[in-house]
Formats: structure tokens, sequence, C-alpha cells
């Protein structure tokens, strides 16, 4: 029986010496490993209450998408600034050259609702942070964050440490 | 019995003067839209033999992905140039200004490959005629297209006539 990390293709030393980087679009390629994926993923939803799945752009989009639709929820995507059409609100970040801005439909959200972040990987958690707090900033809720990967030595759990995290697969020590 | 169009948002004179923009994030956004949305992407698939799902960045991948997972078949990201790790194919495109270039992964497809691609929306056709050209350098077949929205004036159809193309909506005359 294969798991979902025998699918993942790493690749040492990209983007620069000492760092491995841990590539899911071949978990994506694959029909089984993409399949597997996300069963994976929506067993860490199961007995949870919510109403949106949100995912941010866009390899958010690839795992939550499947997420929303199978559990018969909305799908909120979490966009950089200027794709979405319609009134936004936006929320800048650190990222470790410079900054990015995200950005979610101002009509997204309705307090009270609860929202579950669906993305590939968290690393250090700014971006997943980030999201999060415009939902907030909407009135909603986030009752969970779940991930594909986890790179536990960056530790984005502490940054997250108010909310429910989970991960389907963990590298840890690299 | 609501239609797929009946979640649809419409903003005129977006982004100019005498555009009426057809804005599908209304869509996700509704657990029964997006649902029913997918489900009606799904019925242009039926009775097709095919391997792979190809989306396009991004808002291809919010409908390629649930389609490539109830189908279970490996999902292609078609994405702009430098996001994907591994070696990659490119293709060069028009837009009304300048260009732009996609990419796909060299080894996502193996000679003889039948891929169905996906977006929200064709209106001249020449992002997806771009990524059907990358599929069939690599020797893969593309045995069909399809698409949320389709508009019709901006006859996508024409340059796109070797190919299968369908759409559940068609939005005319404007």
């Amino acid at each position: 029986m294969k798991r979902v990390e025998d699918y993942m293709t790493s690749i040492p030393d990209f983007p620069k010496e000492g760092i491995i980087f841990r590539d899911v679009t071949s978990v994506l390629e694959s029909p089984e490993g993409y399949h597997l994926a996300i069963d994976e993923l929506n067993k860490l939803l199961e007995g949870l209450d919510y109403d949106y799945i949100a995912g941010t752009e866009s390899r958010g989009f690839i795992f939550g998408a499947p997420l929303a639709y199978m559990n018969n929820k909305g799908f909120i995507p979490v966009r950089k600034k200027g794709k979405l059409p319609r009134e936004t609100v936006e929320m800048s970040y650190d990222l470790e050259y410079g900054s990015a801005t995200i950005e979610i439909h101002k009509d997204s959200i309705k307090p009270g609702d609860k929202v579950v972040l669906v993305d590939d990987l968290i690393a250090t958690g700014g971006t997943i942070e980030a999201s999060a707090k415009l939902i907030e900033q909407l009135g909603g809720k986030v009752v969970k964050m779940i991930f594909l990967i986890e790179l536990v030595d960056l530790k984005g759990r502490e940054l997250l440490k108010n909310y429910d995290v989970a991960s389907v697969i963990q590298y840890e020590g690299e």
C-alpha cells in the first residue's frame, strides 16, 4: 500500500544549497497519488462542522477545490492582490525578501461563517496566518488549517498556535 | 431548479465601458453553485477516454482539480513561467497587450497520453491553444477542451477548430 509521501519528489539543493525542495506536483500528476492525497486531507476534516473551504493561490486551489466539491461546501479563493473582480479586503505580510499582499472578496464571508483553510505546504506559516486574519476581519471563524506537507523545523505551528493545525506528511530535521 | 448561470455575477462596464465582466467567483463561493458547476462540467466528459485533466493557472485549477479527483485522473497544472520546480517546456502567446508564457513539466506527459484541458472561461482561446501546443509538443493528444463559460462572440471556437470544444454556459451578443 503506497502512501502519499511515496509520490513526492525531493529536489536537493533547490532553490539553494542545503535546501531540499519538496515538490508536490508529482503527487498531482499521479492519478493514484492525487486521489490518495485528497482522501488523506479529507480525513483531517472528519466530524468537523464548517461552511467553507478557503484555498490560497494557487496550489491551495488544487487541494482545496476537490474538498469543497466532495463535502458540498463553497470554495473561497484567497488570491494575490489585483486578481479578484469585486470589492475585496486585503492583508500584507512579510516574506523572506520583501512582502506580499493577498485578498478575498468582501462578500465571501458573513459574520459567524466557519472556514477551513487549505494549502499544499506549511513552512513558516506567514501566508496562512494572513489568510486567517482576512477571514476574521470579515467576522468569520477559522475552525481548522490543513496542509498536505508540514516542514516541521520552520515552526509554522508556533506562529499559528491559536489555531487547530493538521498535516498529512511531516518532514523534520532538514 | 437553479442553473449554474443563476449563480454568476455580471459586472457591467468592467474592466472598461461596454464590457460585461462575467465573474465566476460567485459560483465558487456558493456550495450549491460550485457543486452544480463541477457536475455540469463532468457531464461534458461522459463516455470520454482520457488519462489526465490539465488546468490552466489559476481558475482552471479550481474547476479542473475536482474533475481529476472524481474521475481518478492525474492533474497537470499549466502554469505561468517560473512557477514549476522541475524541467519544463514553455510556450508564449499574444495577449491584447503584450504576451504571456506558460509551462508544463517535461515529464508530465508521455507520448500517446490523452489529455482534457479545463478552464473557467473561453474568450479568444489564446491561452488554451498554447496549452494544447505544449501537450502536443510532448507527444500527448488533446482529446477535449471544456469550459464553464464561453463568450461566443470572441470566436474562440474558430481558433480551436481542430479540437473538440464544449462549454456549459454560452453568452452571446455582447
